[in-house]
């Protein structure tokens, strides 16, 4: 039998989105490929999931470059080939983010911005395209394949500190939803998911999607996003059925204020 | 132990959306309240689900009025009392459609948008608020009750044809961000859905949320949306713990062209 | 010569966008035709019009239902006939404004702003564009007619007070859309303003596109929107060529926080 | 008496927006300084504009990167100094277009991309606000300067052949409207125009916020944007008052579908 892969790009300190999403799709009996930063949180995580009987391999990047991206998915086609795999899911949910008022944008901030939201993110869009249309159907759902994106509440709206950051997640819309349009008559599905809230990570710098905030344990189940249920929600979006498939959900904590 | 109820307005002939919902929703182990036209499809439909082992009556109106839709959720309340029941979901699938030249539309065609998406849609959302407001909190979600909208391409967009139904629609959608935004404080969810495509019913006039299409014998799941998965999304949308609630996702099929 | 009629719905107490409108389009040479209710500001707004120079006159309505307006539309027609006069311009500025929670609204103001900014806008734009179409393409500009609707912050969002208020303006944005769209063709213009920010009127009960707010006398030039700058871009709209035509614009004061 | 100077990034071969925007602009008493790719059709657009009775400068780029573009911004201050000389206006006119099947889209494409709509933009931006800032408010509108983008259809949308293209044009919108809430309370006013058709230009590669399409000589009025009615509405954004200031319009032909 033919074992599904997701490739999941952006797990920072294995305590945000990334990393829950990781451990879902690995106990839904996904083997998981991470490209991340960080060796060593990533070995970790891999382990970790390992030992509670998942199946999951770290594909390291110095840097969220499109030339790092696509040397990472190559090698995990390589680690896993077909016909014992077959790539059917991958999220990309790198990003660099940048809080500061704009005249302290630097150029190396907004070329960061265009290096990891823009450039990488094209670059794992192609990979995870080309590696789905090796694919059949999915008898369940109708998908080739599905490839998620996670944006933020930046991805709607620009404002006063996020210039360099909204910049980068408006791309990643249009990126995402062109893919939807353009691949979803190929039975590729493309989906957006717009985290509009702070996310309950042990590290805010764990968290890219969202701007640093107070530590987690002052936190409660309806003021911060759960790792967890972003996972679960991409989760859901990978099994929808090709009657009724979703480009775009918003998700936030039910006492945000937006 | 209380029986959770949800309340559907909406089923037009028991092949759409707001049926789909009802038989899934029984299926969960949700009593069924349902408010609708057509006494005889309505009644059809509930005997279907209490012979299938679920649970579900019928809550006929004359129209879908303000006043209408108001007595029909007062005699729900009537039937299903507390401490026995809990109305904890509410699912707003009402709808008048118009698809015309503007120079064709009538008074009375705006008229009765005005009455269906607006007036029925406030008062059956004031009910369903007022009934959660006497719920706690559900342990596994953290809500007191969840409420979803059935929206439409024309939520978001007017087009050449759609200038009367297209009003209602968006403002359907004003009212059901108004509310998720002033209740998911008090742990009431309220989302929509956009369906951005034909659906797959058994007779195109058992639809007000899209336009008169051919035959569903033509269609392939890939083509319309299945009334089963935009039931299945409705259902995802309630289970969505406090942490991450949706309020907005659309849906369409693969093979849109959006 | 053929004289250009505007047509202006809602001028409240003659202090705000409507009366500021009447009064730079009677400068620019349009004879003023003025729909609105209380009649003794509505006959003073005209009087100083035509004792300035200009020509106006005024068709009050006891209420803005679609019956009163069409009523009202063709009294301004009668008044105004062709082939001395043209009806080149209309401006829907009606609105009934609620600001209070939901559970506050009644199914009085939810009947009223069905009927204010769904009904009776339905009904003026069917008048406007009926005699915009006997009109020949304007040499200047290519139109035959324009028709510029008031939105607010509530057209584009639904918050905690505005369930009511940004219903009927999301209604009327889908309105104006759909019009856009199907009479472009056709060289008649259809145009949306978003007024995103506290209008300085004389009288805040005189603004009903936005919350009420401090006495004017405290605001300056970059916290208020001006009444007259407002006017400035319906005329700008108005003159724009069929080269270049605008739906919707956004407008508000350097200050405002948005 | 100072001299108000408008920078104009972005000219192509001279028959476009820019092109038209600088010679309204000098006609209008600006003094007008024009960065662009290709010296020949950038110093022919000056000189016809000095030869006119205008005033225009040409800054030639080998290509609109950020290092070019900031290098070519401090060349046009060193030019036109103050206090004879006060840049006023600044309008960002480049961009790259991409119109392909995403597969076909080159990392050089989205390098391309990311270069010219992401980091010359900020580039461009930030000697913009920069230059504004040493201004004192202007008497007539309130404002320390106005910089306007050119957006596109692309700006609102991603479609099948545009995904680097709407990338670039959803991060301009970003940077935009991040700009405007940030720098409108320091009387900067910061727009965006979508221009949503095919522009009349002389030459199709002149134009590289629409995709190719036929020869000018087949168009209407009504069925493209003449460039000189987009650089009026230019004009007219730079020349609203503060207290009703836009950040966004579309502009579209009366003929157009959309």
């Amino acid at each position: 039998m033919v074992s599904s892969v997701v490739v999941i790009a952006g797990v920072g300190n294995g305590s945000g989105t990334g990393a829950a999403a990781a451990r879902l799709f690995a106990k839904e009996g996904y083997t998981v490929a991470l490209i991340s930063r960080g060796a060593e949180a990533l070995n970790a995580l891999a382990s970790s999931i390992n030992s509670s009987g998942g199946k999951a391999d770290s594909f390291p990047v110095a840097a969220y470059g499109p030339d790092e991206v696509t040397a990472a998915f190559a090698a995990v086609e390589a680690r896993f080939p077909s016909p014992e795999y077959a790539i059917t899911a991958a999220i990309f949910n790198a990003g660099h983010g940048v809080w500061k008022p704009f005249l302290q944008v630097t150029p190396e901030d907004v070329r960061e911005v265009s290096k990891v939201n823009i450039e990488a993110s094209f670059a794992f869009s192609r990979a995870a395209i080309l590696a789905f249309q090796k694919n059949e159907p999915s008898p369940a759902t109708g998908a080739k394949g599905t490839l998620v994106f996670t944006g933020a509440t930046a991805s709607l709206r620009g404002n006063v500190v996020t210039s360099a950051f909204a910049a980068g997640k408006f791309a990643v819309r249009a990126l995402s939803q062109s893919l939807a349009k353009e691949f979803g008559k190929e039975n590729i599905h493309v989906a957006h998911a717009i985290i509009d809230g702070g996310i309950a990570t042990n590290n805010e710098r764990g968290n890219r999607n969202s701007p640093p905030s107070g530590p987690v344990e002052n936190t409660t189940p309806n003021s911060k996003l759960s790792p967890e249920s972003i996972a679960a929600s991409y989760l859901y979006l990978v099994n929808q059925d090709q009657s009724s498939w979703t480009w775009e959900l918003d998700l936030r904590p039910a006492h945000e204020k937006w």
